[in-house]
């Protein structure tokens, strides 16, 4: 091997800080308002266990005062007993996490005592304007005894003043074990990925990353941070998850060296369960979603149109998007 | 902008040296023996004008006495004649060039003299073990007046010291203005192409890349490779070409600063006529593209998984694949 690759030759054998977190049901299941079919969950439940998946997120834990239950499958909400009913006691290595969004969960009342619990981490979305009500929420799971991630949505909108304060604040909050590079609307590319990644690191927390595929860059961001030192990797089955979807499961196990990943059982439960729903829903990477990413756009407006029936107008959609 | 980006500020502006080559035609031709659709060269020719593409390849330089016309379309030959009917004498901006494969090639003969055609540059596609032949062509071609590229391909199957003897010998051929990174399987990840550049900077040569996209890493290698300073870029519309396929010409274009580059053409041509044929012929990533990839294989055994009944046995292509 050459010099540049024996310096990395911890990639050869494997740094076993690296851990993926599938994000399957919860990011996947904004396409179909958390509608899964029946069996779902368990499967890939299953899949995680068997794939050697570090954690797995089951959902979100929305307030069912501003959502219902109507137009929402239950990992909306995530209720410890719809969890417990698929999991039981979740005797496995796989640890459990839930998502609760700034300002759209009743964390007091739905994020229990982790002792009565059998999720072990609570992940906090948050935008910046949001941060204090978002560190009440990371605060109180911390006190329930969670381990807790921030994820800072949107960043590639903040200007730069504004996230340098907000990493400041967030260093000087010691509930927070983890923090996220989120690339929601799939605009970086690699340099911006570095230049965040050396800003987080500043915080002197444990970083993490959750990318998205509008310019068939999420997997290659995410591999950049892992080797970069980032240590909490976000993947979906199949890249299952909203617009351009995400790093797929099955290429990140592919990638990562150490033995206890299988990517056998990914595989079994992609083709079965993932793929036949691939044809039936539309995730992933289009030119659509490569426009707004091109324009750090959220994305709605291209899942809009890929809803409707002029999906593939490439160009209406650009004339629209590039207009100023 | 960070201190990161402010020292790359010639992003924000732009590299004029950085050059596109379509080879939609050429490598996406592998898709379909070179058979398109009347009318379809021109378009893209039309769209590459256009567009601000720098060069389009034409197609491959075959030897007539080994490939007949029954089973390939006109542009596995190339002839001046074919070309010369869509593009007259190409009195535009956009340079033209062909594919000519070490030992499939009849360059004595179908490559003319630079000043009877309206090709600009030839690429040499060889392995490594046929360098001598390939080099035979590259000092033809530049005797004959053109510019010259030498592709060397499936590098990730060729070990080092011999890849070092091989770049050795290209350094002291004073013939060979352009040197490609040739990822063949789509196996190779950013790191590893870093390595490459590095190596291949060693000749002198002015450096290019054809990416392929197995682990949806075509485009993130390109831009990594020119972010190092590698010239040449490899893309095809909509990513068209054998097996995963390429780095998509859409995601370049939309990617660069020069303002020369115009995406709105592309994505006409992409939307009217790619999209189309992409609901026909069957390209670009897919987990069996991704499977060889990971075990630096050729495609061929995905290809013909992907174009039988078993399309999606990922499983059980897998279990072939990861059989010793």
């Amino acid at each position: 091997m050459s010099k540049k690759l024996d310096k990395s030759a911890g990639w050869i054998t494997f740094d076993p800080e690296l851990k993926i977190v599938d994000c399957t049901v919860r990011d996947g299941g904004l396409i179909n308002a958390h509608k899964f079919e029946d069996g779902f969950f368990k499967k890939i439940y299953d899949t995680c266990v068997a794939g050697g998946i570090d954690y797995m997120e089951v959902g979100y834990k929305a307030d069912r005062k501003l959502f219902t239950g109507d137009d929402n499958g239950p990992w909306k909400f995530s209720s410890e007993e719809d969890i417990r009913r698929e999991v039981g006691e979740n005797d496995t290595k796989l640890k459990l996490c839930a998502m609760a969004d700034a300002g759209r969960t009743d964390y007091h009342n739905d994020i229990l005592p982790r002792d009565e619990s059998v999720l072990d981490l609570i992940r906090v979305a948050t935008y910046i304007h949001q941060l204090p009500a978002a560190l009440e929420i990371v605060k109180d799971a911390k006190d329930k005894g969670y381990e807790v991630a921030l994820n800072l949505m949107a960043v590639s909108t903040v200007p730069d003043y504004e996230l340098d304060n907000g990493l400041d604040v967030v260093s000087h909050c010691s509930e927070v074990d983890f923090l996220y590079v989120v690339d929601s609307f799939g605009s970086l590319y690699y340099e911006q990925v570095d230049d965040l990644i050396t800003r987080y690191k500043g915080t002197g927390k444990t970083l993490g990353i959750h990318a998205h595929n509008n310019q068939q860059l999420a997997y290659a961001n995410t591999i950049h941070a892992a080797i970069n030192g980032v240590k909490l990797l976000d993947t979906t089955m199949m890249g299952m998850g909203r617009g351009a979807g995400n790093c797929a499961t099955e290429l990140m196990v592919g990638f990562l060296k150490n033995p206890k990943f299988d990517l056998r059982p990914i595989l079994k439960f992609v083709q079965e369960t993932m793929h036949p729903m691939s044809q039936k829903l539309d995730w992933g990477y289009s030119i659509p979603y490569m426009i707004t990413g091109h324009y750090n756009e959220h994305p709605r407006s291209a899942i809009a149109l890929r809803a409707s029936d002029r999906k593939d107008d490439y160009l209406g959609f650009f004339d629209e998007i590039a207009s100023p």
